[in-house]
């Protein structure tokens, strides 16, 4: 979930999910949609934007910062007029020009303005920018979201909502967007329905956003997800929807429910705080340790922590505390206190830990060298034993659906047997949970292997679409940079 | 404990605890002063300065701003030479000329540079102000730490230490000291000891500081508290003690335990995590509730909340959800979106909470305003039912030794009874520690009326010492403004 | 030429030419680039880009702010690889989206990347755009260079040059452009030569650049003058010239002479100081004055101001004294000071001007506001009797071909003859220079009225080119607006 | 006189003269000193104070910056309320905590609170504050100005006049004084009036500045300078004249007129533009040379150039154009382009000057490194002969009385005779003014040896006060950075 507070090291840690959020028909729209991607920002805090359009204009403000730091001051918010508006936060943002990948993206397209936001990524973007290309259309940014716009502006249908679905039906992947022209607001879901989009509904302004806590924030009622493969025009009559592929079972990312969404979301039918208690209450019965304190890795690790110790009836503790004036980057200027790692943000609580058997609970592991880290502080703070239970399965292959992954060379799972790993981040026990335990977590009896119920693919391999670009170049980076929109 | 993440509004919490941290005898001793100030930053996080010596000359460097963004470019620390410095951290400053009060202050005396920062507040700074520019005195800050500075200037005393000592018999209040000169770091706390200090060890390398976490960061040895009334002169041979006041019974802050110091902390021979646990287990005792749910406060109500459950019997659950990306200041732009207040930072976990009987615990209460919004927080969310739990008791008197209050006027508990309180804030029950219970979770039977074992004067009015400056002005704002050294 | 400097106010002056400058086989050509374009700022300065490309990939950097602040970064230049390179300076941006028109503009072309730098406009960029936007372009910028780019992208023609001169075949109105693609640096000047593009070479390596003042900064040879027309392609071979165009008479900016171009620069064979001097000179033999002394408004005035002194043998002395810290902006902050005007900038040296018959010498009058506040400043300090002459006819036109000009309505001299403008600024006589005294000063026996030897529009409304975009819209904003490419 | 604009190097010039002015009795009495500020940042423009008082408080600003980027910040002006006030502008100053030497200084003594700002230099500043350490005063800057600060605190008089001039008599050196108390605004020149100080009247408000041209920009009228030795109180009645020393004859610093003052002030009677023509005039007239041009070095050799360029009956012409736009810093990033010099503020017009035979004329001569590169760029635009005149005599020794002179041992006239220097800067003649010369030009007959008329102790080391802290140190550099308050 966090960045700025988690204890896991930058590197060590998986990125850039999107956030996206649109209304249409409150004045003052624009300050609503900044509200919103604030309550977004776990899906991505480095760079946002909102596209505001007044009957008359679009305004377009796109800035690198927190939300809570860009889109408050009185300069940037007047200028956002207009009763509709879309925004977009977003994770990293590189070079000078990267501004220019801040969503929303806008084009002033021969039958007037269009912005798009977007959540996923585009599996055979570069394929079709290649293609694109040659016909001569001129690409502004390196984000993949910027292939809907020219297919959009290529289209022959009339309509825009049929131009859009026209793009649509060319893209392969993971995708939730949210666009705004002159007369509607758009939403899709990819076939799979593998991001997540939720309809809200404020006073009778509609809303499309990632997740329900974003509907929290501003007050909004919760009306329903927008279904896999569903697109939705919204207009001052109202939401019209549209069915244009043909979808085969859904496969919403689980990993949504172990990690990314905030915890107070309810995604699916599934609020995301219960779902991860439920998965540390499978995971003290899959995994049982004798031991004295149930201590969670802060803060993504809590929730399953307590269904863990409730589940094993062991007392939840805070054995590690965090240091809350962080800010945003500490550099250690000299060489002689480098490395200080994971202790300038946490602290082992020694006086608890003292002669414990503790068992520390995480979410999950990337590289392994935030979990070494922990393992040593509590060692160090004199814990008995140390024993890690992993609130998933092992993660052993790349995401490209949206989510920054480490090379998929550089996953501990990939590389580690679960008793390698053990040793590796020196644990006296290391348990996962395993895919069974995780499909019952979220409501199901088990995975069916033959139609998998979820994108688990980061646990398993099995991705549900085509990767086109992979195949073509068989070079990963080519792929994650182009990926770059979250 | 904390702002930023605090669920508190900023002028319904306590503020201006400082923390102050030396070292002396470790190269680059600037730097380990910086990670000393940044585990310190929950006591004051606005402002910081570092002094440092080399042999030859001292270094100043203050700065408005958290110590990860101001005392870690190269440029700064590059300027801090030498093997011993002190350093503090401090809340508010304003103005432009704000950086003056920003501590430590330095002045080139006849025998020599001397640097000072100090926590707590000195109760007849301005008497003694006062006194001092009639006999010429210019003073560059509006800091009552700054009175120590001209008495130690215009001592006639031969020694450093013997000047520094005449200068602290003529203070009353509550104050930790550390000083820097040429050849020594001294340390001092008030005869009573209401606030912190404890000596530590790196290396050979001898450390005083707030808090036992600044030793934890940079991984030092704690050897003791430094004892009421004593003064310590830490030389390359060693620390000398002086004890040259007559010392009464100590008298300890209370309320460090209650909220200020961080849970990972030792003071005065306690672990702040396990009296803030007690504290539940004691309110748990003392005032129990059909419930289904017990709920923290975030951040600081969470160890009395773990307490409270363990006692109750009852489930911890997170029903409060942080919104990790707040940034410093969310300034709403707009009239229609103004007055979010704490659902900025923090959102009801709807999906818990509905239907449930909830027992919220929290540190304290200062005007109520946070906690009214906190409760119709969990209704609109669905609660069935909403008992607040306070682990402290009722706070009805100003703070005059480093913490700033609001006016007395202006303390909820002041002003009601605990059952005004409760219809105040609208809750289904309000129930406050009493005194001896907060005695018997720090170690006590309970509170000894004729020689109390702390400091107890905001729960009880009783003061420890004098208040000349509020008693000649009778002007409590006279007194906070002078008192904004924290 | 001076904004910052200059005594004009902002809105009583003409601005926004541009200035380009390239560089073909230099190492550290991006550092080569930012100086051209630091000594081309009188062209433009309130944002600059560089565009560079190492053998492998295109780096680009573009910033609001003067040269000096922004190009020296290392942190900028490290990135700006390559011994190839591009550059753009331009008058004003506005919003926050302003840096998308920020030149040169870059594009990721089927055949790769190309980046092109404009000074000029095109007068029928509008009319393209639209056609493009309905085949699916894409506008990224409101800049009318971006036109180009996408004639290139979808010229059906093989080679790069080819496609550049195919998309230069529909354009209309004044334009020297620099190109740079993986291969090759392009030049091209519009058939009729307005604006300039000068040819250098530095140890081997050919550069383009606007003015030759921008070759002396760095030590370059000036080769000669680009020709009208022509387009130019620069590979490591040298320069390969073309001539594609029909070319009538050429018709260069004679205004370049007046105001714009550097008075040390050399274009067209003429240099801008001596011809200034001659108008001077021609001035004091078409209106002479009984005076005592002739003082320059500063600082374009100065070497006209040289020459009518020299002419009329008058003594030229400093009567407008400079307060040379203006600092970017100087907003009076109350009411009881606003409106100090060329106060903050300039004073009379009053001891020099009391009792004494004075000649002004200025270049131009756009609105006449600050000729007012002059010649009222020169009165209160006390002079007998103020003449003005100015430096070249009338301007009673708008430019549309790079400068931006006011509108023609607001142009003092379109409202009004020249006795009636005498009165409106108060001077006892007023002059200014004739058409063919202007011709005369750059060489010519008198203007050809048949084949006008320049473009001198803004004197005598005779546009050389079609206006197709201010024929179709009938809206001069619209085609202002478009033009704000330099 | 210039710094930003000047072609001088930062290291080959004289600085660190500072600026004052103080209004009494005016409504936004700070916003009228922010304009006498900015026409006087010649004097240094590093950074600026000011202090106002509205009846009630003090107000205190301080920057560093232009004052026309800091104070006219609405949120800097308004804090500075009240009807009179004083400020200060000065050259650099250095580490973070610059700022408090940045004046006015402040202190709130036993009667009230006092400003004070100063232009000068104290010789016995050091002396004096050892002193006053030894009695137990804190000096909270370093700079020489809070001397009298600290004796106005301790003097034992009663009224604030009496102990402000009780202060002075303990000073020696070289100084004009602005202060302000709760009543009044007092101003004091030094007993030679050796540094300037006017008065002026704004609608009856007093008002006292360095230079006249601050009164210029303000339309207030000039009254009389302050007389030396004079001090001034005044306050709502009126101008107190007091004259409490014996006074010698008055030694006002020659070179005032030759380089510091802005060339539109009057100072001691004569303006100084007309000053600087007659000394061209008068070098013309001692060293004639057949030559075709006269150039001026810009900008601060401009009039002399114009004086010599009557005298000698030789065109003026700009043969050095100016980089309108060099920003503050331009850092050249790479070594490649190291070393362009005074090139990126200017170039040669090497039109005009190639196969001239031209003289270059200058104010002086500091370490000559700025004059070898002047040279340098004529010879390379082709002069056929160099030859150089400095208006002034050759400079030889430090100045202690308020400017920045580099080690006398780096004075280029200090180790060479003028032939060598000719050599070393490689001109075909070099001739600098006589001293005779330079009185004549300044209204004197000649110099009178045995009461010299003027301080002109650069030029002949002929200092006319005590210099005790030089004699007690022997260390050149103590005394200057002492005396680094302007």
């Amino acid at each position: 979930m966090a960045e700025i507070d988690d204890i896991r090291d930058e590197g060590d840690a998986f990125h850039d999910e999107c956030g996206v959020f649109g209304i249409f028909g409150k004045p003052d729209a624009a300050a609503v949609v900044a509200l919103g991607l604030h309550a977004l920002q776990h899906r991505g805090q480095e760079a946002a934007g909102i596209v505001s359009y007044d009957g008359h204009q679009f305004f377009t403000e796109r800035h690198v910062g927190l939300i809570g730091d860009t889109f408050t001051k009185s300069s940037v918010m007047e200028r956002l007029r207009g009763d509709r508006a879309i925004g977009h936060t977003r994770y990293s943002t590189t070079g000078d020009d990267g501004i220019r990948n801040v969503q929303p993206l806008f084009a002033e397209l021969a039958g007037g303005g269009f912005a798009i936001a977007h959540n996923g990524n585009i599996t055979n973007a570069l394929t079709l920018q290649r293609t694109l290309q040659k016909r001569g259309a001129i690409f502004s940014s390196t984000s993949d979201t910027e292939t809907i716009l020219h297919l959009v502006a290529t289209s022959e249908k009339q309509r825009l909502a049929d131009k859009f679905i026209d793009g649509l039906k060319q893209l392969e992947g993971a995708y939730s967007f949210v666009g705004l022209s002159q007369k509607k607001m758009i939403g899709a879901r990819d076939p799979l329905g593998i991001r997540p989009l939720v309809l809200g509904d404020l006073d009778g302004a509609f809303i499309l956003a990632s997740e329900t806590c974003a509907l929290d924030i501003i007050g909004a009622r919760f009306v329903r997800d927008i279904r896999p493969g569903e697109v939705v025009v919204i207009t001052a009559k109202g939401v019209e929807s549209h069915f244009p592929f043909e979808c085969p079972s859904p496969r919403f990312c689980i990993f949504e429910y172990v990690y990314f969404a905030r915890p107070d979301s309810v995604l699916e039918g599934r609020n995301v705080y219960a779902a991860r208690k439920r998965i540390g209450e499978e995971l003290a019965l899959e995994a049982p340790v004798e031991a004295d304190l149930v201590i969670p890795v802060p803060d993504s690790g809590v929730p399953a922590a307590i269904g863990f110790s409730q589940g094993a009836k062991l007392p939840f503790e805070l054995g590690i505390i965090r240091n809350h004036y962080v800010g945003r980057t500490f550099i250690q200027p000299t060489d002689s206190i480098r490395h200080m790692g994971v202790k300038l943000k946490h602290n082992a609580n020694k006086a608890l830990i003292e002669g414990k058997r503790i068992v520390l609970v995480d979410d999950s592991i990337v590289r392994g060298t935030t979990s070494q880290k922990i393992v040593q502080m509590m060692r160090e703070a004199g814990a008995a034993e140390v024993h890690m239970r992993i609130a998933s399965p092992p993660t052993i292959s790349s995401c490209f659906y949206g989510v920054d992954t480490p090379e998929t060379s550089k996953l501990l799972a990939h590389r580690m047997s679960v008793a390698e790993m053990a040793d590796y981040i020196r644990v006296d026990s290391l348990a996962f949970l395993s895919m069974d335990g995780l499909y019952r977590a979220v409501g199901e009896s088990a995975r069916d292997d033959a139609r998998p119920q979820f994108c688990d693919a980061c646990f398993t391999g099995d991705y549900p679409t085509e990767l086109t670009d992979l195949d073509a170049t068989d070079n990963v980076r080519t792929l994650s940079l182009l990926a770059n929109n979250g």
